[in-house]
């Protein structure tokens, strides 16, 4: 290609990981991208944990749906189909049925994990194959996955799997999610440090990662790390949003290690258990934007620097065929 | 909108920059966009501070304008024109006459910056005139410009000039450029310090800035710096690209201070006088991919970012439109 070896810098990583999945060099353009959010509510939301009241989860799936959220925005900007799918909303929603809500509830929210198991281990297994599902719908029609998500107190069940899944304190994976005061921060912590207690330290089996996103998980997360698996089985690349898809994708690189070899984190949160899932997955984010609003948001503003890698790859002439010159040896 | 205040991060201060250099909220979506890639040659190619032939500028010229390099590939891809303007190509290149290319040669490269000023006062003024020309021109029919360049050896000018008007030293601001060995570094540090020497340091006053691009600059650098002043003057943002956009930016501020309230810096690059460039200039770039590339490439992957910032304002819904609560306060 007409330009100096490894100037595309990290570009370069993602058009070879494209490649692998694909197992074609170009690898075929990440078109159509298809942005899932993955909507529940969490029963720790009684703890207080949040400023928010829990059926802004029910309103936001119907703003999400009616095409009025910021993901949609981005969507819209940047070509990309956004689908809703419930997978444990708590509260009632008016929404007319449409291709871009699937109706995919496991429950009608997590229970309290601040006092016991979120859910039951059938429950995660039901919203995990949901996700596989999803992703390998979706992925019949679509070059490119991105995960989202919409859940009021999601953050804490993340921050929660984060500290079990790679060791962190709670003082360090807690984050202030959507804007919480420093007083509500203190009691996310203490709730997360009390859930984490009840869980076996770095779970590594399949068995083990589905007890913990039980235990702590939201049903998001459990849908989440199926939807990486589904899309690693459908060799379609996916795209990882903030710590709700960081965390979840901990749970999937438990369930399947090799999954995570097709993901691409989008970008790096301002909430700090996703830069220690990052790490601890060894994913390099695309973008850094300080970015906390979730939804999808963050690795769909990513998605053009994926198709842009693989389009360089397809397009670019060689020294050859455009006459150039080489560099002196 | 439904969003917690700051959740988009750095993409808010965009949108605000935005909304103030249209002077409306929401701003007009940044599109079209023109790449203008601003071609030249370099006398100090002499000095032996780069592996490439002299030649290579002008076959890139003309692989530019066929559309095989790598800017043509992103720019194919996030749907943006390129137009190459040639301000100092030294060799002679076959392209029939297309609108994507511009002829402004200024003189045929410049003179050797190692042993004397490599350009006149006058030519150096006609090269800022000339970008001047050329944004105001693409302005008319475009929401949004990009800075590309294309010259080989011309990371050594834009050292000089980093150095020059931050007041770093040789060692720290220049950097491998397209992929330089030590010798050849230290050689390029070498021509890079000498150079330095003859120009009064850290020029604020437009004709001692002048002077300076005279002395130290490529061709391209003059002229991107009057495509900096004719973006402004235009109201229309415009998107830096590496080490070249950003020392050519230091000669704009200086020209004119408030010329780069309308600027984006799209990438840091893997050069080392960018990144002191834009702490000078106080500009965050909005990726930081290690690209290392020039063209355009990075300003070019960041336009997404901007474009999706300017659409977040346009279509998200209110709380209130949206039916959705607000956070307890």
């Amino acid at each position: 290609m007409t330009k100096p070896p490894g100037s595309l810098g990290v570009l370069e990583d993602v058009a070879a990981q494209l490649c692998g999945t694909a197992g074609t060099c170009p690898p075929p353009l990440p078109a159509p991208t298809a942005v899932a959010v993955f909507a529940a509510d969490h029963g720790v939301h009684t703890q207080g944990v949040t400023p928010w009241p829990q059926e802004v989860t029910a309103q936001m799936v119907a703003n999400l749906v009616r095409g009025g959220a910021v993901v949609n925005a981005f969507a819209a900007q940047l070509g990309a189909d956004v689908v809703v799918v419930d997978v444990g909303v708590a509260t009632s929603y008016a929404v007319e049925a449409t291709p871009a809500l699937l109706r995919r509830k496991v429950r009608y929210g997590t229970a309290d994990l601040a006092v016991g198991p979120a859910m039951t281990l059938d429950e995660a297994r039901l919203a995990v194959e949901a996700g596989i599902e999803v992703a390998t719908t979706l992925a019949a029609d679509h070059g490119c996955l991105v995960t989202g998500d919409m859940g009021i107190t999601n953050t804490t069940a993340s921050a929660a799997l984060v500290c079990a899944f790679t060791g962190a304190s709670p003082a360090e994976a807690t984050g202030r999610g959507t804007g919480v005061d420093d007083r509500t921060l203190a009691r996310k912590v203490e709730v997360v440090t009390r859930a984490v207690a009840r869980v076996p330290e770095r779970p590594t089996t399949p068995e083990a990662a589905l007890a913990a996103v039980a235990e702590l998980g939201g049903l998001e997360h459990a849908a989440l790390a199926g939807f990486v698996l589904g899309a690693a089985a459908a060799r379609v690349p996916v795209l990882l949003d903030g710590v709700i898809a960081g965390s979840a994708a901990l749970v999937a690189a438990a369930l399947c290690p090799t999954a995570l070899e097709h993901a691409l984190a989008g970008h790096t949160s301002a909430e700090p258990g996703h830069g220690l899932a990052l790490r601890a997955l060894g994913l390099r984010p695309l973008l850094g934007l300080d970015l906390r609003l979730g939804e999808g948001t963050g690795a769909l503003l990513a998605l053009p620097l994926v198709a842009s890698a693989a389009r360089a790859l397809r397009d670019v002439a060689t020294f050859d065929s455009a006459g150039v010159t080489g560099k002196d040896e």
